[in-house]
């Protein structure tokens, strides 16, 4: 096809941005339809970027064979019986993270997807960032030699409302996934163990909504890398993301990036800009690179860089977390799911 | 206005970029038509960035009374006489630097546009970039305090062809005319004197084209201030864009952008990315933010950022700078043009 | 007194970089003598630092009246008895670290020493070290708030012969107990819980000895923080010595120091210069700071920086750490030895 | 010989601080006599240092067979007469910058020295900086080929008392003379032309003195380099001594050396350490390195790095700068003399 024609279900912000994103800067794709369960949001976001059509019901995206992949933008919880549909009608997947909350459900859908022979990628978007795939770039030229540890910094600049907290999942499943997701791709292995430490340090009302918002996690990788996690709901510098790989031949590391990077030096000392404040504006380029990854796999059907799998691990690595915070001991991932 | 009508003259490479940044990035213009003598060219550009219309004669669009204004990308020879036209057809004009390679016409365009009332900005994008903004934010906040020393770094990575080299107005006029725009707005003070130093270090072919490819200003302010800057045209590591301002009261300085944050420690040494290549990628930014600021000036009848009078001064430098270069003694302002 | 005289007992490298540094660099203390059981050290340590007396027992030392504080330089297995001597002849003692490998005779020592009423300071340098000092000092002065995470990287260029490895009590007492003593420097608090994870990933020999040679250790501080360190034995880009804490006000990272801070930028990357090879580069000036703090502590007797639970603490943090790593749980302190 | 033997003439603060330098840091040298006018002065530097001699008087060093070398740390006015002094009475000497006020005594001086066949260094001693030294020595590697700009940054954090001002011989001849060795240095060539800037901005008072406080300066080399300095007596922030190289092959560029390498992030902005305070604080080591450079030459009777060319030059440059502010033209160095 000249042109991968897709429907975005969801139109929120994040599948707005999506809309935006492919209809400026993406040439091999095109958004033909969105759809919203507030068809105010759907209209809107079809007004604003030349979409030709849009919908309350997603059905409707799902019915039309112009269509050729579909972004599953909704709300987590509809995320896994939307994809089992779309894989139905035929259409290539693209899906937020996470799958779902529950690893059986995710198993669900993966065999639904499996069997439909569509292909599947999860959001996973970091990995697309200029300086994480920089990090990953010199592992693959092996300039960093074998990997032995991989050490990802992962906090936020605030926390979510608590009623968001309560339906996240927890910090495991909501927060660092994205970062069990890092840790697997930067280490180019499976996590066969995990250890989680976490603490409510930053804000009682976390606490009292059942998570935690400060958490340290140790990784075991099949090839012997071992990996460290530090996650903060609350660094009041800014939006912290750091990967740091270290291996046999040498060490990659990336810093925050910044609005400028200009120095002021002055009476009282040397200052300089803090980190970009949150996810839209430090990852914004890697949500282009990761859409214009998808619809180039769909476009020339070569596998996705992100795949199901990708999808599936993380919630079981998350899952895993969680156990080993609540009984304080090491647990090993094939306790979750035997894969 | 709801939005600012454009209509763009000349659809190359600085004009498509204006017409895909403005159709994108920028809620309130829309380009209306293009224009170029190849015409093939001017069609490209509207199919790929949705211009209604395009046309070969850029009168076409002085003649539309749905254009409010118009950008003039056209080659640098037909800036002055198209400004004038675009002036007397009431047209609002954004023109790429340098207006023109001679004082004279640059005063000629200047009388015309202020007779007929419409706004006139000029393209000088590099006020507009993140780094050398904020440093001037700073002085402004008065962080600064007096500014007693303006230092500019502006080293291109290779040189261009001979045929642009010969047919540029020279180094100074050419090259440097940016950073004369930078340093008077950098010092917030207008140059009264210029010493030059210049010479053929890097590519022999452009001593043999008539010009130098390496040189040194020293700029005398009015307000006391003085100016350095330092020019190559033969940079090998990449695009190197520098300012640092040193007043009363502190110093603020920005280092050049990298694609990617991340350092590699191996065993020889440790390395990390080169600037940015060119001006395409390191100052990207920056032609969407002159180009918001045009159109919010139109829609809001404001005074633009950049004006006429921005165009004609550095233009004066540069022509000074040439003759200092020449004789080998300062060169006053005046002696160029008594403003 | 006008000058602290100081013994010094082992005249091997640290023993004759603590002479010359006290003899260039402290104006309030003199080294008076010097022992070593091989006496040619000795006298060679004597001579090159102006040092009026040398022996080859250090009971000389002891027995000397005018002698007000001795430096136990000897091999470790030779530390507590030593100090216990120093103890009952009335000198002050700074030891070097570890005090012993055994936590009970770590103990026994430190009845003797605080019943005698002598000083005892333990050698841990690097909370001397002028960037670990300016992160501690941040968080004194109140700029990190509450104390979140301690992460502290620590790498060696190189592991040291095998022999050496053998007679070490392993990497978490011979290399990591260091760090243990960082993070509790840094937290401002005591560990009681550990949780290590070791493996054989840099050297072969290393596991042949029965040793691990990378680690990751999580511990648990009774104020709510948690640390994280990571250890290998085999950086090559050099020693990697880093410390960042973050906390409910800011966060403080310090870098690697280096040879010096010139950039090349170059055809092909941007080149630095690597971390400082090894301790004696780059800890130099913690050993001069770390024994001025001693002398001044003799001489106004004042408390040590650094006392004798300091050096028991990092002991029993260490074999919680062994244990751990062996058991694959998370051990608490208080298995160890209930304080 | 084992050790050279060294008179120091002045125990001001730099004859001290050689003093201190040799004794503590150079095995193969030993100061064996101090003089000062002020004979406290140098009673008291001999007592701290274990100088076993000392003296009002200079002649007393000059008249010891056993003296090989002096070091002339005497007032400015003074280096001439008595390194002439020195050189009749075969002694070594290094001496302190600058030579004299006056090109006429430096010549008068060199052909003495010359005659005599005494070696003479100069106290340049910021070619042993470990920045600039790593610029230059990145150049003489070949990695920036042939040199086309260097840019030197020197500013004072504060300037001095009046009186010190009206006797200094001015900005150029006190305070840029170390640019303009610098200079030469890392050009690896002679300036034959010299353009001045100068201005009163920071001090009225230094403007009553007859001097200026700011000053920009372009330098011409025999080998088609160009130089620019910029010098301020007054940066609020600290000492700021930067030198950059540009070539054909790549750049080198240092940056200020900092108390510690700690960043604090915090809820406002990120801010890190000023640069090292003064000249004593951030030229430290290179007093010891220029020291030991110059004892090796007298011990292994090789040319000295810093010769009395080195001497002569930079003051003829000042000249040749100061004329050129004066005149607002460009001033070519053999109007001031033929050399």
């Amino acid at each position: 096809v000249d042109k991968v024609r897709i429907g975005i279900i969801g139109a929120g912000r994040i599948g707005s941005l999506h809309a935006k994103s492919i209809q400026s800067n993406i040439a091999n794709g095109e958004v033909t339809a969105i759809s919203d369960v507030v068809v105010q949001a759907a209209e809107k976001a079809a007004r604003e970027n030349g979409i030709p059509m849009y919908a309350a019901d997603y059905q409707t995206l799902l019915k039309d064979p112009k269509i050729d992949a579909v972004l599953i933008c909704s709300p987590t919880n509809t995320h896994a019986d939307i994809a089992m549909e779309a894989a139905r009608a035929g259409k290539h997947i693209f899906c937020e993270k996470p799958v779902d909350l529950s690893v059986e459900k995710i198993l669900e859908a993966k065999a639904v997807v499996e069997k439909c022979g569509v292909k599947m990628q999860i959001g996973f978007n970091r990995r697309f960032d200029h300086n994480h795939k920089r990090v990953r770039d010199l592992a693959l030229e092996g300039a960093l030699g074998d990997i032995h540890i991989v050490k990802i910094t992962s906090r936020d600049p605030a926390p979510p409302p608590i009623d968001y907290i309560k339906a996240s999942g927890g910090l495991f499943m909501d927060m660092a996934i994205h970062d069990f997701d890092m840790a697997r791709f930067q280490a180019g292995s499976e996590v066969y163990e995990v250890y989680a430490h976490g603490a409510v340090l930053a804000d009682q009302a976390i606490g009292e909504a059942g998570d935690v918002d400060t958490a340290i996690i140790v990784l075991k990788f099949l090839n012997g890398a071992m990996g460290i996690i530090d996650n903060s709901r609350k660094a009041v510098y800014g939006y912290d993301q750091r990967v740091e790989v270290f291996g046999s031949k040498g060490m990659a590391a990336g810093r925050n990036d910044t609005p400028s990077t200009v120095e002021f030096a002055g009476a009282e000392c040397v200052t300089a800009d803090k980190p970009l404040y949150f996810f839209l504006e430090r990852y914004m380029e890697s949500y282009t690179a990761e859409m214009r990854s998808f619809i180039n796999a769909v476009q020339n059907d070569t596998p996705v860089e992100v795949g199901i799998d990708d999808g599936l691990r993380p919630a079981i690595i998350a899952q895993a977390a969680l156990r080993s915070m609540t009984e304080n001991r090491p647990v090993r991932c094939d306790e979750i799911l035997r894969l």
